[in-house]
């Protein structure tokens, strides 16, 4: 009951999120080549902002696929990642417009932290409501464990930003890469199981 | 029949609502922590109507599904109660851009009144569609009291604004709490019956 | 087939439409009523374009529950509609914005004209698909009529915007409640038949 | 397994793309016929990218229509074509601001170009995952050969664009007439074999 809804719901504030983060790309009024460079920056805070929701939609979407039941608890942890989710726009544009200064890299790096510290709570209760399932059990960990790798280095890039931006550039692509790459392998094991 | 498409409906709406919201809380222009604490307001305020939002979706949520059909009736209540959801991202901008100032938190407060009144409106419209459905009527009694009480909490936030807006943000938080916690009573009925 | 997916792309469409028209309700930089005042066009015409979009959304819902087979020309006679409706938005912040003066108020009687000519070409397009089914015809034969008298209206609503714009605003509610009321014999007929 | 959810999310996205379009349509400060006349490229170039995203969705639902198993390649090509499309309304509304004028008419040539390798791509990564489905391989090659006409054609519009952007504009009317029109034929593929 209501496992669909919670999905639609989602789906549809992640769709809005992914989708309106273009609106932070403003058309520069001149019709120029200049002009457009002028907005690169925006442009590459757009194309990792749209893949870090992409990694976000996915994973949700394991999770909760795992989900038999839907209790208060689910609903709000995943209304309190979804609420930091819907941050990144604003953290995104924000970094953009500035052309990737340190303090606004640092706070995407903080909130990139806490929307991740948002999905570790929600796999809690969704653990906790779901008791002895073995597939969730094996997601979990092997979730945990690049949970753990990603806060380190988001908040290294927290503290690079302020030596230089692009070095905290290179940590958001490398934990992007490292979501994305074994994704697979929990694909495998849902695709061995059926 | 129509009950999967005004849920689908009303969730693409209402998470369009809550989505959208975030266009409040503009970018500025200067990339210091400054500069950040001037928009401490328009974040709060979003907080705040993320929150509520949150909660008529989840109650939306149960409500509807406890209807078997669906009336016009049922259409335009719903449609009426969309709407004044629909200003909650006007009035939360408001509120948040002229931090707290008096009139847009007393205009906050008497917009909850009237989405709550619309609420009980599409209660009771639901309740003579679906006549002899106990768990309907237990949820409808509790949630009409709540409803009274979040009412009766609204004007007095009102007219608090015009004392001290602090007092009126601490009445916002303690409705919200008030809805956030029985949640699971209703949710511990339906899982008993099931 | 298919039929599942038009369904839901145009109620994620419509309700997008409906909602981001909030966005043109500007918050007022001050915190006054006289303020606040200053926008009640914009809130008006705020509140007539989501009714319109109302009626669309739930007259598409019944026009589109008689469909079996969904083909080309139902897809792009679909498009079609919700490309006019999607100027809704537009037309209304126009309207609002200039506190109704004689030429956008005229202009919005013809977007709603062209919305309804869209209208009676889907419900065209979607007969001659479905050729042999009474309970279609009947709701065919209402709403064409009502289809009609509503042009005539939107026109004289035209011509009235350059004499009073408060006569083109009556004839807007008198088309809306036209709208409004009759839904319920077509529900009756589908709750007959059930 | 997760085929209706990329279906729902991928909706989701080209829906709010389509819509979120119509906000590059700035309601002009003056209620004249000259101010509305000075947004016509703007609405010309909406009504576009509005034919053009509608394609997409036509197409998109044919393809995913063919897949049974949901694959990461898959997942990700399509979020590939999704960021692409995100970026049509930018693309639109610089080419409607500016008037048409050279350098955004061959942007938009180009991230038209983009798009539609982006699709190639999507199909090609189907393909592997779905080998031997027959209906499948016929669409593909009416498809491939389509999509490779239509990439011939939209760089010939980007060189045309520094000669003269209505030849440019006309192009695009040309590719766009061809993806609706053989649309049927594949339609009339599915209806047959049902």
């Amino acid at each position: 009951m209501g496992k669909g809804r919670i999905e639609a719901f989602s789906d549809g504030v992640i769709a809005i999120i992914i989708t309106i983060m273009v609106l932070e790309l403003k058309a520069p009024e001149e019709a120029t080549w200049q002009a457009l460079q002028k907005i690169a920056p925006a442009f590459l805070s757009y194309l990792l902002s749209f893949i870090y929701v992409g990694i976000y939609w996915n994973n949700h979407h394991h999770l909760l696929h795992t989900v038999n039941h839907v209790s208060a608890g689910i609903m709000w942890s995943n209304l309190n990642l979804l609420f930091w989710l819907s941050l990144i726009p604003f953290a995104t544009g924000w970094m953009g417009e500035n052309h990737f200064e340190p303090f606004p890299v640092a706070l995407y790096a903080v909130l990139l932290t806490i929307c991740g510290i948002s999905y570790t709570i929600l796999q809690n209760v969704i653990q906790v409501c779901n008791k002895n399932d073995d597939k969730l059990k094996i997601i979990m960990q092997r979730q945990k464990w690049k949970g753990i790798t990603s806060s380190v280095l988001y908040l290294s890039a927290m503290f690079m930003a302020y030596i230089n931006t692009i070095i905290s550039g290179c940590i958001f692509v490398i934990v992007a890469i490292l979501w994305i790459i074994p994704d697979r392998k929990i694909e495998r094991l849902f695709s061995n199981e059926q």
